[in-house]
């Protein structure tokens, strides 16, 4: 018996060439399995993804799924050849929501090399990808720059030519995409149980979400194998007995989700995620963990062109084994407080208050 | 960064007023995902709601969704407006199936307030609430009556005046519904495994049940999340820890539908729920609880016009950690056998032997 | 209160009668949550179970289910009437995969005894059955044999002729069943990601597969639950605490599907399976365990009449809490290595390099 190698050991450093286009394998019908299983592992409450009635009421043909589910199954196809040999996922830019994904819809991911840089030491690198998910049809859904650290295989590769992408801060409330058909003119509150619109939300206020969620580990297992992501730090027990950490580690999107729907009750009406402008996993999260989440408004823009709804700019902050009220003072001296699980900035969709049924 | 507050804390008990109905947010689509997930949850085998061609013996169009899956995802609704606050579930009475619920079926539910009392020491209350959930059609599905102890947010708060409503003791045999395409003329045996038919049952035998199911915390936390239940105390291991109980509580539906799965291991031809006469969660369920069931037969029903089928009222008890033979009397003077975590009143609609196909 | 005794306690050895015909109870609808949830159970990744344009591409009318999830569901079935008494499973043999399993199709499952052997102590004995799963339309889709040792209840029962079936140590190439409509010709690998193709995996080769799963509690309840499969060893923690393991056991399957699923990477391309030829559960597996796996390629064969595609027979076996690098031989004297928990010998369908579109 001879042991072969027809391992794909994915992409290291050297790898990666400026403006290659990697076509991700596994490509995903998403079904309604998909998104009963959201409902169970966030306890999401939005109506928009489980009330097709009530998606229909905001022009929709019938519900679209969650925003994060669909990002969640695009992200985990980029991982066995971006991110297998990363040393650190270092951070997500111009996360953009395209289209409603619907049950039945295939999304297709692929991703191009958009920056290079080589650190100083000579044995690791940073690779910036631009990633696009397309449905059946061909139509982006679903596009994000993500940038990570990645280990060179062999230290006397040569170091490619430095080039780091210019990214936004934010992505600007001109280039955020509503659903063509998306109306908020027959938006009924009672469906979502809130009180506030948009204009209620003021820049500078900030929302601390009442409940917390404790991560089991089948939660974050099965979470993080229905988006087909296979990081194995998150799977294998046995090889993170000998990690830094000891233990496997919870996937930063069910982080994300998990703070999004604690997220709900203060933020009811913010219906839809428009764009994800930034995003820091701060420390690592372990199963067994609460996770809070508290958020802060930092922008409020109207929408070109429309009366009905307009955005909500968010810094969504998730805090494991503390309630937010405790917590002021997330960072200090650019370091985070070693609580704070997930630091998301981040735009939302919100109906207008006037131009909402029954509600004037 | 200034703290606002938009957290809905939910009715306190001078909040309710009687007669008031409340609209609950979150209407929800009943899909494929959901019936699955429940029996990954439960391991329901009751072909009712798992096989199309055999619901369809029975005159249903397809196969209706598990009475139980219905109940709790309506249940859920209904937590927010008026059981956040409670300091107790006291008690259900007259639970209605009054429609089957199929996948593609939206259920909106609403409560209604039947009835108030304050305590005598003017810090809580006991409220009265009838709920009904409907479809997307506007036909009433469920409809039950449940109490709760809720806290008073202003102790100075005036009691209402006192309002108790006449509750039945149990759902008549006259006020059953059976799905009106429902017979059971061409029920075959086969299809459950089961060899006992409504004349088999006689009122006063005991069914010790012979499986035991572990919960897991994920399984619960997932059931719970699925139903769109947020009651914190089921999901906030970190706040749990500072309860009475220390940890998180599994919630009471969970209970119910573990043993009513349990309970089919002798019930086989059971195969729908018609009503929940009455139910106590005599003591708590965590994670790591092993739970087992007993069914004692209350009484033996014909139903008006049908010799097809009939009912069976039973009184389904579920003990944890204790197999039921090690169990003969579950309450003394008055207080439950601290094993004991369930105690249901219900009542299940039986195809009569003589009138099934094979069995004759 | 008496107690009756309505539960079916299954059949013991003396009870089952050479050629007899069992009829199990719970025919099956697959429903598209059924799918969801194996991906969430397995983190499969296999593009012909998830993507209906890929699977379109090879021919069919939408995407198959997954072999395994259909065999287990099929499989749980036969656990009521079959292995509820069994000491012990003993083997597989002649898995067949007759046709793809659709969402929509109801799975009906039978079996034959088709061999007995009392054992010479007189206290227990051998029951070979071969099990069949028809669709809706009565196509056979699976069929397998399985022996188990099951207690006799009354040891005075006379002991039947014996009688062996002739099995097969595998499946015959020409025994191998393809879908009728499936073509590789416009197979395209960038669907899996794999880079290996019939032509590349000789006999004599190990591929160890790098990537390890730990099983949680719930993973493996849910999976067992999901395929109805009441056999109580995996559930009922509480009687397995004086059991001689001291905790339930994880079903067989789910170590199966988790090999399977772990396989994936080096096997890319291994698209259906065909067969399973034997196998063997060699050590128990328990919750917290980690499970690896490597392959190795046993034969190579054309399949008659056909040149898009071929097949391979592979040994696929399942270690616990050690890497398949750190293990050569996994059998001493006859006796398997205590971190192996599956040997299974079985047969994929994989397309030939030089008849997939693009691979030229």
């Amino acid at each position: 018996m001879r042991t072969s190698n027809k391992i794909n050991a994915g992409r290291f450093f050297e790898d990666f060439t400026l403006n290659e286009v990697i076509q991700h394998a596994t490509p995903r019908t998403i079904t309604a399995g998909d998104s009963s299983l959201y409902i169970a592992l966030t306890g999401s409450r939005n109506p928009l993804h489980c009330s097709m009635p009530f998606a229909q009421t905001l022009g929709y043909s019938t519900a679209p799924v969650d925003d994060l589910l669909a990002f969640h199954i695009a992200f985990g196809k980029t991982v066995p050849d971006i991110s297998v040999n990363a040393v650190a996922n270092l951070g997500y830019a111009d996360v953009r929501f395209l289209q409603p994904v619907f049950v039945g819809d295939t999304l297709s991911t692929s991703s191009e090399v958009i920056g290079l840089k080589q650190n100083s030491n000579g044995k690791n690198g940073v690779v910036y990808v631009r990633s696009t998910s397309v449905n059946q049809h061909g139509e982006p859904v679903l596009s994000w720059v993500r940038w990570v650290m990645v280990h060179k295989n062999n230290a006397d590769a040569p170091a490619p030519e430095t080039f780091i992408p210019d990214l936004p801060v934010f992505v600007a409330p001109a280039d955020l995409n509503i659903a063509p058909l998306f109306s908020a003119n027959n938006f009924d509150a009672r469906n979502t149980g809130g009180q506030y619109f948009w204009e209620d939300y003021q820049p500078g206020e900030r929302i601390n979400h009442p409940s917390g969620m404790t991560i089991n580990d089948s939660d974050h297992s099965l979470a993080t194998r229905l988006y087909q992501n296979n990081a194995r730090l998150h799977f294998d027990g046995h090889a993170m007995q000998s990690s830094t950490f000891g233990k496997r580690l919870v996937y930063g999107g069910v982080v994300i989700s998990t703070c999004r729907a604690l997220s709900f009750e203060g933020l009811e009406n913010a219906l839809s995620i428009l764009a994800i402008n930034a995003g820091t996993h701060a420390n690592p999260c372990f199963a067994g963990d609460t996770i809070y989440t508290f958020t802060e408004v930092l922008e409020s823009w109207e929408l070109p062109g429309r009366n009905d709804a307009a955005a909500l700019r968010l810094r969504m902050v998730g805090i494991k084994n503390m309630h937010p009220a405790e917590i002021s003072e997330i960072k200090q001296f650019n370091s985070y407080h070693p609580n704070v699980v997930l630091d998301l900035d981040y735009t939302v969709l919100m109906p207008k208050r006037n131009h909402s049924k029954g509600n004037k």
